[in-house]
């Protein structure tokens, strides 16, 4: 089997390095759209070639790991020009959206899945071995998919050792807009609130665990994320929304001296451990 | 020297086996309001003896490792019982309401401080090695304790390896509600948003790292927390309302489908990072 993945950052990057390790891949080849990340990870041994789109067209499996409105391109600049036994993988952060866009002529080619993993970081360098072991990815309308490529793609991420879950991309999208992409606006925003106050440099050198890892998320890619809310933005409002309603509870509690409630609230919030169990 | 701890948890465990390594230090006594953290303490060899209060008011330094509104009482409670030599080390996370309710006749007794360190886990069981080790301590109101008790303070949170900084009790309660408490207040309420959901379980499936880090500190203590709450009420307030300005903001930006201010928005947040140079 012959593998080829478009874009080579941390998803990408991490993707290549592993899949190297699987017995039945014979080459793994790449395309990224900055010549630089291609030196970089034809140097970091992520892929064995860089190559032109035909040789790309050729693979037996694609994948893409860009941007999400990227992937909506990519997947309709393909019409026309790929085999019936292909199979093309997208591993964008949203699916409804990529699901909507693929035309009807290859809708039986693409599995559209979303590895539920990642950093911080980003980049060619970024890209790690064992990024995708025992994480979960979400593989959506699969009964779109055609039977050789639903194999595939079930075959490679096992491969990987990831859990497999399956949906339907809309219920994914509400799913990952409060897992994910909600979240994410709260650390940009957490970290904007500081960053506005004029003693920040002050604040900043108190900065402990607790901060760090509230703030994390706000490292991510400015780009990938303003895709992402674009392409989701109904769900991730509505994950706001909720959010806001539910600060704003704690925030009156609080301040109208309520402890009983706040205790209460607090103490329901630390219930979720018990389903993370983490 | 000899060094009482009171409240044996995580903070005053972890203490009590750090202090134990000092080479000036001769013993490391002990005292919790729950007989099982007694127990386990002294198990997990956190300190040499569980103590009663006489024994414990003649240690050359306590350390009050307990919640703000115990720490209050417990102060108070020391009135005419110390000696001028005594030094009393308050580790709360707030520090106003606690240094203004230090009886006139031991304010040179006592050094408020706080370090700015922590899991979230909490009990005995919690205690860890190196827990203080390159951390901040910030160290309020110093003029007002006396010249051994504020030497005494430093040789002992230096020799734990901690990184000192000094600033008013105000300042730092206004710091702390933005760096601590108002992430703890978003933290729980992100908890509640996703467990308030009717399919929480489907949704938790997916949760990966970010979501992990984002609810990490609502594993912390509602007992702890609702009492950090209360004692810096208006300065948590003050920063909630502000994250929420961002919040909003953020929102608004995606519901009007700004992309270039979302960008620039996520791109300004990112720089926190240049800051927190992690």
């Amino acid at each position: 089997m012959t593998i080829g993945i478009v874009g080579l950052g941390l998803m990408g990057g991490s993707l290549g390095l592993d899949l190297h390790k699987l017995p039945f891949i014979k080459r793994v080849v790449g395309s990224d759209h900055n010549p630089e990340h291609c030196q970089s990870a034809l140097k970091l041994g992520l892929v064995d070639a860089i190559v032109d789109e035909d040789t790309l067209l050729r693979c037996d499996v694609i994948f893409l790991a860009i941007p999400v409105d990227a992937i909506v391109k990519a997947i309709r600049a393909m019409e026309g020009k790929l085999r019936p036994e292909t199979t093309v993988i997208d591993l964008g952060s949203t699916k409804a959206k990529i699901a909507a866009s693929i035309p009807p002529s290859i809708r039986k080619n693409v599995v559209t899945a979303h590895p539920m993993t990642g950093t911080e970081h980003f980049g060619p360098e970024a890209a790690v071995s064992g990024l995708y072991k025992d994480k979960v990815v979400v593989l959506c309308d699969m009964e779109d998919s055609g039977q050789l490529q639903q194999e595939t793609a079930v075959r490679l991420f096992s491969g990987l050792f990831m859990r497999l879950h399956y949906m339907r991309a809309n219920e994914h999208d509400r799913h990952a807009a409060f897992i994910s992409h909600m979240p994410h606006a709260i650390s940009y925003s957490l970290a904007n609130t500081v960053m506005h106050q004029e003693d920040k440099y002050s604040i900043l050198a108190l900065a402990a665990g607790g901060f760090r890892s509230m703030s994390r998320l706000a490292k991510s890619s400015p780009v990938m994320w303003e895709d992402v809310f674009r392409q989701n933005k109904d769900h991730l409002l509505e994950a706001i929304s909720l959010f806001e309603d539910e600060l704003a509870a704690m925030k009156k509690a609080i301040k109208r001296e309520k402890w009983d409630e706040v205790h209460e609230r607090l103490a329901a919030g630390q219930k979720l451990h018990d389903i993370l169990k983490d």
